[in-house]
């Protein structure tokens, strides 16, 4: 969420950019002419708005997930989405929000301070000066880390056992991400080097898409997915209706997610850079859903829906990294090739036998590694080699640590619900409710 | 919706607010900062905002309750909620705004206008001077309106008659909500001998739940709910996913209800109190959810979604009486107490044979009194005694108006559908339309 | 998305202005008391947040169509809405915006920059001196013109194939709309001699219901619609509640729509006039749908859920034209005819034999029609010859070009699937992909 300045195109004319002249002319009159405290009342609003833009997007990815799953899940996996949310909630406040932005933070004073709950209380009243009010920063940086975990818990549905997912939920939204994210935007070593992911395509999409691929790996394939003559057995899901309408609620979050990564809309200029990144987050999305619609029709000869909900999320994860230097055209081709990307990868995940239920690792990770790379085109700030140095390290610790967590939970209590609760499904099983018990269910 | 100053902390650290001298500070240079025209297009952008984020808590509310009815019953669920919406809207401006901010009207002015419509217009253009347009204002308090109404509709919900029902909301958005809510928010006698209720746990919700439970006892609990061996029939909702869906929409629209109840975003001060609001919304909230995870999971062995649902809406419920004071630690304690309140009076609830179906008592009627009886914990403004008597006095009056209204309905043309049209379900028998007429239904 | 000007009352007392005075008195403090780069910020943020309002629109007509159609034919509804926005966001970028737009732009300049993207990036940084960031304008553009071909899918539901309607897609996003939107909003002839439609009435919503009307003309009815014996066979949506979702985010969307379209909220003027046009504009959708409750219990002697939500949409298409200066008795009046329109003219659509799936032509065409002309009841600085040289104008060009290419499409390539096809349901035959696979379905 750094704010990153305009600047001039690399590639070709892809991110030429024709305001830079007129920014630099305007900001003597500018500066004067919006105070200090407006400023942080449009900043703070900002965060607001985007926040809660960005906290809907959990309701996306349960819609989406709760979508793609078969019906007898649905129910468990409504669960996890909204149980993950409540407990990154907690979990960023107790841990994570501290650790990701350390300041003058010590683990003994942090002992200490338990007992004494308004310490460890991020939220400040105003204080004239600051650019924005803490609140509202919490607010949004908390709704990321609920992302994060969001991510994790459509790979794994529909074999993993509740309480294991929901520790490792709070490891990742208390530890591991903010950790990880720390490193560039708590001021770490990897915003020192120069690594660049606006909005965090790297630090919250692969990051998610990482923890989600150890957790696949390390449980399993859904029983009778692969068969043994190679091929794999179709499960399709329950609700394409449901699918959409996540989609739809996932693009318009990202319009926060993104545009509130500006950080600020306290001066003209900074107003016409979250609608810049408002339009090409919007243009990006449209290029990968054409681009799934185009490919899917020549690969297949019949154009997938799934494919294309998952074309628009990857390209919306492409452009997130850089949402504001690229032009509209720009835009497009990144979240085009993000959307195809995201095709190809479903069938080449399934040769691997790692079964991911909902298509998160190639629309969260692999787009989001796209993007992550792609960013030096349209960005002359930054390095191919600085953004590999990025995407390599954060996917290295968020992966090995999470095959740890997940290796751990497995030997000590188990992940895996059994195979006969896993046929029955895991509404029953797992919790004893079924999400449609009205409606006659096909076999 | 008052605005309530922050305060010194009372129980423990749990309000300690370490921005009050900081506020105290700044006020001199931030009143000069921003100018009042400014302040004016903040403070209404404020309750526009917050106007339609509560209006799509209508949506919550029926998809909540659509979710959490019998399939037979969803079609006439979705027509109470977006008719309840409609209907709160004309009462409120025909009646209401002007009962609950009575200014110098008069019932002879009144009569005599209702032919001049412009008169009963409470919405004025732009008045130099003012805090926030009237327009504004009047948008954001129907929406409390509206909410209040929406409350009842689960509780009734698969055996009350359509028309009734049509004209209880009719009295209760034009006549009930605003006299009680006069009371405090029109500057009567309740805000006179200092009753504190930010954003309505007692105002809106008891009272949504008031007339709720008084419509339970006359209508009587659905046909078989209660069997005579004293066993209760379990009559689970059709579609989780609505639930689930409907719940989100809430967490979200409640930023709106509490966030712009501060009824100002125009100072800096402000601002930062906003984003107090919004974050312990948020994590009262999580509180409530993730203690039902903990006490279902204890109590039954098995996790309940409906119960972290409404735990979680519990929890919400519970801040809204004073979401500004409490630490972010408070606040999860006071929405976990929430949460698990109402898990706890469900059972309750069916031991005395108050068939609710959506679960609407315990997690507004119940939970806002715990939340309105808690104030005085973090806000030394306030008195345990003066929050009593405004529980007790509003609750008595929306009780004992709503028991009288639903008796006079009961006895002059009937609240409730014949057996047989329940036993076919109310979609047939009262809406011939079946909300899902291609799935096959169980039994 | 004119600016239309406060205005005394023409009807009765219909459209008095109660601070017509007041906001004469007020302009010159106000004028200095917000800078102009405050206002320029408070004008973007109208559009970004009335842009995401209306972008989420596009969700709405996705649920409200998929829920409208039989479970047969839901995937495909769903891939129609979803790439109709994303095709929308492309043509208006690459041909619409200029078009309607066109400033020095000439065809000859355009192909010569298609090779150089930037040139045709209308999304430029921060001016000094604007109103508002050209990309939160391009932002909130584009959505109105994917608003547009929303209301095309629904009427042509369940018989159209997938490909060409993707291609009128193209053809209405980047050429038909932008065409007769330019003549008013572009600053054109209607502009000129004085056609007045706010928020587009019939710009968008006429519009699309023209586009609508001439493709059911030339795809005829779904087979078996229309019987031999003259009756025709009820169709009934597969799921209401995805329906009534569907309208509660339309009617949330639209205060965005027709709330930002007043174009600036930088003055006290503009943010009171912003907040009537909310109210105005949720008051016109409640008198739609009381409209309809009781046109239906009077007409049908049982209340009609799909009608009452049609009703609704049309008293927000109605209210659409001007929802500035009506009073609030008179945005119930207006939307109210609007509702009790939509409900009559379905019947007699059936028996032209024009099959509209969804009923977008009564609640888009129709309704449009009724709103563009009724503005000169409340708004004294229009006509009503001018009103209808403007929808005369606007439908005859939508329905013939639309006319046209339909035809053309027909000849070529075909616009209708096969009777099987269509038997079968389109999910199966066009998209190999139930959306509901696990509910047994009926029949």
């Amino acid at each position: 969420m750094n704010k990153t300045l305009p600047l001039i195109a690399s590639l070709g004319a892809l991110a030429a950019f024709p305001a830079t002249a007129q920014e630099a002319a305007a900001p003597v009159e500018a500066a004067v002419a919006v105070s200090a405290d407006v400023a942080y009342i449009f900043n703070t609003l900002l965060f607001l708005i985007g926040g809660f833009l960005v906290m809907w997007m959990a309701a996306g990815f349960a819609m989406l997930e709760a979508g793609l799953v078969r019906s007898k899940n649905v129910t468990t996996q409504l669960f996890k989405n909204i149980s993950l949310f409540a407990i990154a909630g907690i979990m960023y406040w107790l841990i994570g929000y501290n650790l990701m932005y350390p300041g003058d933070w010590t683990v003994a004073g942090w002992i200490g301070e338990i007992f004494s709950p308004k310490s460890i209380d991020p939220v400040a009243g105003a204080v004239a000066g600051d650019d924005y009010s803490a609140g509202s920063d919490f607010f949004f940086q908390l709704m990321f880390c609920a992302t994060t975990a969001s991510i994790v818990s459509g790979t794994l549905a529909e074999r993993v056992k509740l309480w294991p997912f929901l520790i490792f939920t709070v490891v990742l939204t208390g530890l591991i991400y903010p950790i990880e994210a720390s490193w560039q935007w708590g001021g770490g070593w990897l915003s020192e080097i120069g690594f660049s992911d606006f909005a965090g395509s790297t630090l919250v999409h692969a990051a998610g898409g990482f923890a989600a691929l150890a957790g696949a790996i390390v449980l399993g394939a859904r029983t009778g997915k692969y068969r043994a003559d190679g091929r794999q057995q179709p499960m399709p899901g329950s609700n394409l209706a449901l699918a959409t309408l996540g989609t739809f609620i996932l693009w318009l979050g990202w319009f926060g997610f993104n545009g509130a990564s500006q950080l600020a809309i306290g001066s003209i200029n900074d107003a016409a850079d979250v609608s810049r990144i408002f339009v090409n987050t919007n243009m990006a999305a449209s290029g990968g859903a054409v681009a799934a619609i185009i490919v899917t029709q020549l690969l297949y000869g019949k154009i997938d829906l799934t494919m294309v909900l998952n074309g628009a999320l990857a390209g919306l994860v492409s452009i997130t990294a850089e949402p504001l230097t690229p032009t509209i055209f720009a835009s497009i081709l990144i979240g085009g090739v993000g959307g195809a990307i995201a095709v190809f990868v479903v069938p080449m995940l399934d040769k691997m036998k790692i079964d991911d239920v909902v298509g998160a690792i190639p629309v969260h990770l692999v787009a989001g590694i796209w993007g992550t790379m792609i960013v030096p085109a349209t960005n002359p700030d930054t390095s191919y080699v600085t953004q590999a140095i990025g995407v390599l390290s954060i996917g290295a610790f968020v992966f090995l640590i999470s095959l740890a967590v997940w290796t751990i939970l497995k030997v000590t209590m188990g992940i895996r619900v059994s195979k006969e609760a896993e046929i029955s499904g895991l509404d029953i099983s797992e919790m004893g409710m079924e999400a449609y018990p009205d409606f006659v269910q096909a076999k």
